[in-house]
């Protein structure tokens, strides 16, 4: 695909589309007994080597009629972590810079945060200070800019915003950052009787309003942090609304019980690329059977971004330290992936 | 399906298993263009009537394409209360039941139970003593009963329990007491593009371990209350042990909180039988557009219980008059149901 047929969005709308009509087909064509791997590569943007095929190895050994490694079609439960696995998390996560564009949008009805912190810093686009105001700060302007409307209130605000905001380097919508290559991971699973799931520290109501347009997981599919909703008849309508106040916390030790929660199955394969993913992928591959864990290494400063052990968005430490002891295939963006995003 | 067959329990599987596989083959074969009815009468065991006819005239206006009415297939999302409305919830929950034997089970290890309430009055039968203690003597013992373990383990508890145990009037197993009419349903509606899921007060990781082969609905279209876990690396395997803390009540307000959370999709058609699906109602139903609100009205003293207004378990008060101002279907087990249970 070229970059002008791409930005102009509608040549990926059309591939994610199609890829997400993928499953059905597939399902109903090959059933049980077809290979895992059709005559067209599935995995088009992903270079010859490791990583590829250890993916390709895996579903075929779980898929194939009569493998020791069988897992019937229900039990292909695959996690995938959003940020920094399925797009773009840097310079800083996207639902970071929709809150702070909200404290902006919001401003004009809030004249004392002129002098009132954090919301002085990020009117003044002072990071040092805002970073300094810590996790409290940071939870303050989530409920201040997450919460105080209904649910379709907030599935409309989070939409006009992914329409309007560009990505700070790329300048192109958020949506349009997202990996080509797991977008066909994504697609093969699926085709392959997978059910795939995001199970993300994001707001869980950030990512459903465009998750199912963008990658073809729909909103019952996507796991996320949330905060309190209170249901109400209000002028004789149900209304729910959003309370500031935190429910659930969609991270580290967090995902796997989320992943109970909302799923109630163990996942076979789980996808991430920083700390926060790391006992996600010791629940879904420590579990006996042929599993597959898997962590995005973002090696590729020129293409996308380089970053591992020390970074404030997607720190990767611990779980690349777990990867080699467990074995999960670490994917180097830079050598593993002929292309990043699909405008490239 | 005569009784000795159905006894068996293979017939009655067959059954469900055949009518899982079908969403799959009629999505295929009818696409978006047939008719919602098939040649074949899909809800055989509901009497022709209002009832059984209001099911049809919703199912045909959402699906025909053309429609003023026409709902994508990803939005035709259907949720069922479980207990009382698939499955007999007299004369106590099941879970409650399971609850009480889990305590005598128990009691040996407990020698101080013998003189501690609400555990004395369960090991003597003292049915009055345990409903004076009230909620708080109810959550005591779903604590004692339900937490203290892992997940998987819990699971195994409850499938062992559900094998042996008998409910005291019909002295089947308890996943025999389910309706056939609604079974009939929630087949007809996945035939017909929909998704089906349970949205019930009980315990989700109590209803999980069965849901996929007694109804069809596999884990992850299961929400229902629950306690917190806690995930945790012991002796180098991942656990998830379950805590003595609630951590989500899906009853009442509680369901259109739940549905939003768990689903993130509103639905088009809610099924219930109590006040506790009040506002599950309301928020599937007053949404704009053609709706389908029904609740499952207990007139069957006979094949089944009647009971509404005035019942421990399953009041239908508050509900069954909002269901006249609503246009919601009120179902007579009586009336409208040819048999209530595969067995009769």
């Amino acid at each position: 695909m070229n970059s002008k047929v791409a930005s102009s969005g509608i040549s990926r709308r059309a591939l994610v589309s199609t890829l997400a009509t993928l499953p059905v087909l597939s399902g109903t064509l090959f059933s049980t007994s077809a290979p895992a791997q059709t005559a067209a590569d599935p995995l088009p943007s992903w270079n010859d080597g490791a990583a590829k095929q250890t993916i390709v190895n895996f579903v075929t050994a779980v898929t194939r009629d009569g493998s020791p490694d069988f897992v019937p079609v229900p039990q292909r439960i695959a996690t995938f972590d959003n940020d920094g696995t399925l797009w773009c998390e840097h310079p800083m996560y996207a639902q970071l810079a929709f809150a702070l564009d909200r404290v902006k949008a919001m401003a004009p009805l809030h004249p004392e945060w002129k002098d009132k912190q954090p919301f002085k810093a990020v009117l003044e686009r002072d990071m040092k200070t805002l970073a300094e105001s810590g996790e409290r700060g940071l939870v303050e302007l989530v409920m201040v800019t997450h919460a105080g409307m209904t649910s379709n209130e907030f599935a409309k605000i989070v939409t006009d915003w992914l329409a309007a905001a560009r990505h700070p380097r790329f300048n192109r919508p958020y949506t349009e950052l997202i990996y080509q290559p797991m977008l066909e991971l994504l697609a093969y699973l699926r085709a392959n009787g997978f059910k795939t799931f995001i199970v993300s520290g994001g707001g869980v109501e950030f990512m459903r309003p465009w998750t199912e347009r963008v990658y073809g997981v729909p909103p019952e599919q996507v796991v996320g942090s949330s905060i309190k909703t209170k249901f109400e008849m209000r002028d004789g309508r149900p209304e729910l609304f959003r309370l500031p106040e935190i429910n659930f916390i969609d991270d580290k030790a967090g995902k796997p019980a989320g992943i109970n929660e909302f799923i109630g199955r163990r996942p076979i394969a789980a996808f991430g690329n920083s700390d926060g993913d790391l006992e996600m992928l010791q629940w879904a591959t420590m579990s006996g059977g042929v599993r597959l864990g898997l962590i995005v290494h973002h090696t590729d400063a020129e293409r996308e971004y380089a970053y591992d052990r020390h970074t404030p968005f997607g720190e990767l430490d611990k779980a690349l330290d777990a990867a080699a002891m467990n074995k999960w295939t670490v994917v180097s963006m830079k050598n593993d992936w002929k292309r990043i995003f699909a405008f490239q």
